[in-house]
């Protein structure tokens, strides 16, 4: 498909009222002030609905770090001991959500900040310990999140911006991929609305050559996400979104656009904006 | 005032869609995981709408001193300064706050977690620097509270749960008397609906001698409390929760009661609960 094409499905998403953005950021647009502020004041310029969802950054490790609490892996696995899930629910729920929250008011979007305990939005199931025990990290399946709680708060007027905290409904808040949180409310409030998918670092989109920023894919499709995986163009730490992404779409998300967080004000100008994930 | 008189008005609180309660909860209640436990189901089953405040207990406190950063104080007084905002937007704002919500849903409230920043609730302005620079504390005053913001998140059928956490609307978020936090609620409340002021802590309210619980004082009017004042019977830490109360009457607020956490759930059953401040 040809960047026109591309540009008609961003015209398509602004001009109607039932359209829903969820956009997330990863830690390195949080670590970065510069690029914070750039993202927020985009975000907020961007008409409609949205919700944002935000990753950890540096601060969680630091705090960490700071208190010995020493980084738990488990065949390179990273577990949440009940440590860690204390740090992250004051880093993640308290110091860099509020402080978004407070930044996005400061520009006049009325966001909301939250886990997913609050408003019972997104209820986890503890991981089941098997070879590996996780600790305290929640995973996501399809009865996890109830669109129309969701659409309530964003009806009466308000911008949810989750962190990556979770809860069992039993008291006990989880660990859970922001990653993850991001394509659920995706395909959750898909049944609600035309919900487009955003994931926003600090690259320009998929790279052929990471090194080289011009090397952005505008376009992949499942088809051709399949050759670029067998080609080893996509792997690594790109896997995992990109199939959070393509299960997205195949579950009525319209269209998932990864891109570089300071590239956002390109969508509310319906120019070509990072690398579209698109159906077929 | 007989206890009937005190027994009437809860009946009357009961019974009015119109109704709301505003509860805070003191540090000592979220240091006591059993108090907390009994408090939030009693809070859980009291009937209409209701606000929950909460202050910070010792969390905060231990924090600072683990990550070394000393309590400053000047005449007494406590200091917000850079590192210990960042402490308590990570205790007040996570740690609390997220897992106060996670307990509530347990119960089921659906309960959302928020500081002022969140929905622009609660617009502060930074203490000015006189004799005495506070730092990142930011003052109340009657422009702060938009009561219909609020309540379209109560119409939508949710529940808040305030930190001692609000913001100046420029990005910056600022240190709150959580005592004053709920007042102020109570008084932008008190224009849309019959609301009721509930301080909870860890004595049966308003006592003749602190070391004696069964001096309770049942009922206290503005002219008792000027006695009470005179005779030093109420001295120190009740002195700003006690005009924080009388002011809140004299701007529209139904009742306000001053009891012990553990007893909250007489209200549901109209049995007289702790002190009740009243008008006249």
């Amino acid at each position: 498909m040809s960047k026109i094409g591309t540009v008609s499905t961003h015209q398509a998403t602004l001009s109607d009222d039932r359209n829903l953005y969820i956009i997330k950021i990863g830690g390195n647009v949080i670590d970065n002030s510069e690029s914070l502020h750039v993202f927020l004041k985009d975000f907020t310029a961007l008409p409609g609905l949205k919700i944002l969802v935000h990753g950890g950054g540096k601060a969680a490790t630091q705090l960490s770090e700071t208190l010995g609490i020493e980084a738990k892996l488990v065949d390179g696995r990273r577990i949440t001991d009940i440590e860690t899930l204390r740090v992250v629910t004051m880093v993640y729920g308290g110091l860099i959500n509020k402080n978004i929250v407070a930044q996005l008011q400061r520009f006049g979007t009325n966001a909301i900040g939250l886990t997913g305990a609050d408003g019972d939005f997104i209820r986890t199931k503890k991981r089941p310990v098997n070879a590996i025990d996780y600790g305290f990290v929640g995973d996501i399946d399809e009865k996890s999140i109830n669109p129309n709680n969701i659409s309530n708060l964003m009806e009466a007027g308000f911008t949810p911006v989750f962190c990556a905290l979770t809860h069992d409904g039993e008291g006990q808040l989880l660990n859970t991929n922001a990653d993850t949180i991001a394509s659920a409310l995706a395909v959750a409030l898909a049944k609600l609305y035309d919900t487009t998918l955003i994931y926003c670092f600090e690259k320009k989109g998929v790279l052929k050559d990471i090194n080289d920023e011009d090397s952005l894919i505008r376009e992949i499709n499942p088809d051709h996400y399949n050759e670029l995986k067998t080609q080893q163009i996509i792997h690594s730490g790109m896997l995992p979104k990109m199939d959070n992404a393509f299960n997205a779409i195949s579950c009525g998300v319209k269209a998932v656009i990864i891109g570089h967080s300071d590239d956002l004000d390109k969508l509310k100008h319906n120019k070509p904006f990072g690398t579209l994930l698109s159906k077929s």
